[in-house]
């Protein structure tokens, strides 16, 4: 099977255009199949506060009213996204864009949960992932850049966890693929002490996982992506790692393992 | 030869919902081959508004400032995009939206004018069109749905005018396909009479055209859009036409000729 590098982004990352600039410049010398998987919501919020528009909190969490549906439609899919693809195609990679609805590469449902409206949030499986898509656009030497919009299938978009569909990509790869997900981000990997530089947890096993967090070590947003970096292990993706975005290149950072 | 149907679709009929319903409704029963390109200035303009950023304007022309580009971008490229290819998907075509820098798809030039600054706004020829990217996505059922906006290859997206970019792709295709270019709007075709419904002038060969022009009948923002079918005429497209987008299936609307 042929080697395919599955790429998610930060948003910190990408927002930054000096960032950015060293991301792709990292991004080019890997060599072979990849896919890039991006977030962009730090400028979501900035537009969504000039629109005036109130981010809405049910429990906690944050819903995706229609309005803030059109905002991170026009700054993930149109914003952000376009300025990857412009970046990349620069420095001679010849990336394509898409959401989940482009060449219907994922299709999501809305979430249904008992108590809480999320609005449109989109939720879907390894298995609802066009992989003939993706095989045929790399096989054209052409290389994906996803961003965190899907759709329904009926017309509807939806706003869905960019973790989530590096992960399901990944996964759904795997058939086809000897995959390499990479999660890139501003720090240097999985931390013991977020202070510290040096405290990297080079490695994190299933067992050490649960300690990790029963000691509060892990914690938070790194919670749900931990459990999707071990989601991917456990159904057929080849390595997963947490990597510094400038650094992705090199063995640093951290390596999950079952 | 294949035939390949372009189709321009105009911003007042894709950004009202019934309207683009409808269009979709009949662009899925075009049998074969076929792109789209779309404008969307209407919304650019109103979330500029919202955004509190006055249009620049230089001796009557509209001037794209970094600002203007990051909003025609958000608009173009994700709102009125993904919405129109979200739509067509749940009408079973499987379109897949591009800007110009995607799979680079139009490589432009910033335009250059002796006395105006137009800012970041692109010019191309039809030889700066990918056609080999459009050959693969249509050999592989997939629809291009492209947006006004373009790359310049150094990280630099462009504002570029959608009757171009329709008239300079559907010229770039004819050297691989039989190819039927049509601009769809919200009028009944060219008129003589702009209130009048029944003025329709079914035929505009280049003569007519000269008259037509020389009385007044034909004017303003029409002009550019005629000089771009003439244009693609005497360049190989096999026809072109101005019609109605709920009407694009039948005979109606104006028919050039040279």
């Amino acid at each position: 099977m042929k080697n395919l590098y599955v790429f998610k982004v930060g948003g910190n990352v990408i927002e930054d255009k000096h960032s950015l600039t060293l991301f792709v410049k990292n991004f080019v010398e890997i060599q072979g199949e990849k896919i890039l998987v991006h977030g962009g919501g730090k400028t979501a919020s900035e537009i969504s506060k000039k629109l005036g528009i109130t981010p809405k909190m049910i429990e906690g969490r944050r819903i995706t009213d229609a309005q803030s549906l059109e905002v991170v439609t026009m700054v993930y899919a149109g914003l952000t996204n376009k300025k990857i693809v412009a970046q990349l195609q620069s420095a001679a990679c010849n990336a394509i864009g898409l959401t989940g609805a482009d060449g219907n590469l994922i299709s999501a449902q809305k979430r249904i949960h008992p108590t809480i409206d999320y609005g449109f949030v989109g939720d879907f499986e390894p298995a609802d992932v066009n992989t003939t898509l993706i095989q045929t656009l790399l096989a054209n030497d052409l290389t994906p850049v996803c961003c965190a919009i899907t759709h329904d299938g009926t017309g509807q978009l939806l706003n869905t966890n960019a973790d989530t569909i590096a992960a399901n990509i990944a996964v759904a790869c795997s058939s086809y693929y000897k995959v390499m997900l990479v999660y890139c981000f501003e720090k240097e990997g999985v931390m013991r002490d977020i202070q510290d530089k040096n405290s990297v947890i080079k490695k994190i096993d299933s067992h050490e996982y649960q300690v990790l967090k029963k000691d509060g070590i892990i914690a938070g947003g790194m919670i749900p992506k931990i459990d999707s970096c071990f989601y991917a292990l456990k159904n057929g993706v080849d390595s997963v790692s947490i990597k510094n975005a400038m650094r992705f290149t090199d063995s640093s950072g951290t390596t999950l393992a079952l």
